[in-house]
């Protein structure tokens, strides 16, 4: 895509997305999807040539394989497609930001990574050295962050840049807060 | 000053800023500076009609009176210029920050308020619901913290709004870390 300025002087940032825990892959969380629109609408707006977005999705890797239990797996053959198809799910999700970004003529890319979401965003925000990474945020409060965890939180306390943590409006949040 | 889009169509931006604990009134702190030069650089950028910035200092009410005993206090009115000298100290802060928009071309109002920093910044961000509070940080650790306390970190955990928080560089940290 090309920019009017150079990519050294453009502003990276950096945005953490999962997919929705209701519908599942290839669907965006509605907090992912509020940080877009919240970075989009409230940050790059008209100036689409200024900035970059690199979209980056953590998957946790199966620790028992739990999801595929219906499957068989004889060969180790077998836990290679399974982890293609993860893969092959990630950039599904990564695929529903890409095509925004194209409509709207912002410059992006974006990479699915293995490991703890959180400890992985950081990392590749180290590397990366983006000017601002942006989480969402479900809004929980105290008791459900202890059950679900919070990923915002981690980022905001340890990541090396700039983080902005954008929740979920009230009339955006599911009947089980959890959900996402 | 004229903007080209609506002024509720813009991205308001707050931004708490405060003295210098070094140079005094009117200097701005470095992490005040800092945090006010990557909202300029990294998010308004050559959109300067795309952004309102919102600049609030918050002055701590003297409780003993410390910084005026060498003065002579006896009648009512000599507290009143006192107040009245810290209210125009804090202008005079607050004219930097002006001024320097006024050089770049973006939009900004700004307030003097009173009370305690931390929560006067969060109430004044529920009131005026800004779509993202920048604050400067100094980077300090644990220990430093527990003595200097942190406003940025309570704004990130209490304000209602976005909130982004930043460091300054290393290379502008002083060789006493709590100033500023």
């Amino acid at each position: 895509m090309e920019t009017t300025e150079p990519e050294a002087n453009v502003t990276r940032i950096m945005l953490a997305v999962n997919e929705s825990s209701i519908k599942g892959y290839p669907h965006a969380s509605i907090s992912s999807r509020g940080a877009f629109e919240w970075t989009i609408q409230k940050i790059v707006r008209s100036n689409t040539s200024g900035f970059k977005l690199l979209f980056l999705h953590v998957q946790a890797p199966h620790e028992d394989g739990f999801e595929d239990m219906d499957g068989i797996y004889a060969f180790p053959e077998d836990f290679k497609t399974m982890k293609h198809r993860d893969q092959t799910r990630g950039l599904h999700l990564l695929e529903y930001f890409v095509t925004r970004c194209h409509e709207i003529g912002v410059a992006c890319e974006a990479w699915v990574k293995e490991g703890d979401p959180k400890e992985v965003i950081c990392r590749q925000a180290k590397r990366m050295r983006p000017d601002l990474l942006v989480v969402g945020n479900r809004g929980l409060g105290p008791f459900q962050r202890v059950i679900a965890g919070t990923v915002s939180e981690f980022c905001v306390k340890h990541a090396e840049c700039p983080v902005v943590s954008i929740k979920r409006s009230p009339g955006e949040t599911p009947r089980d807060p959890v959900d996402d």
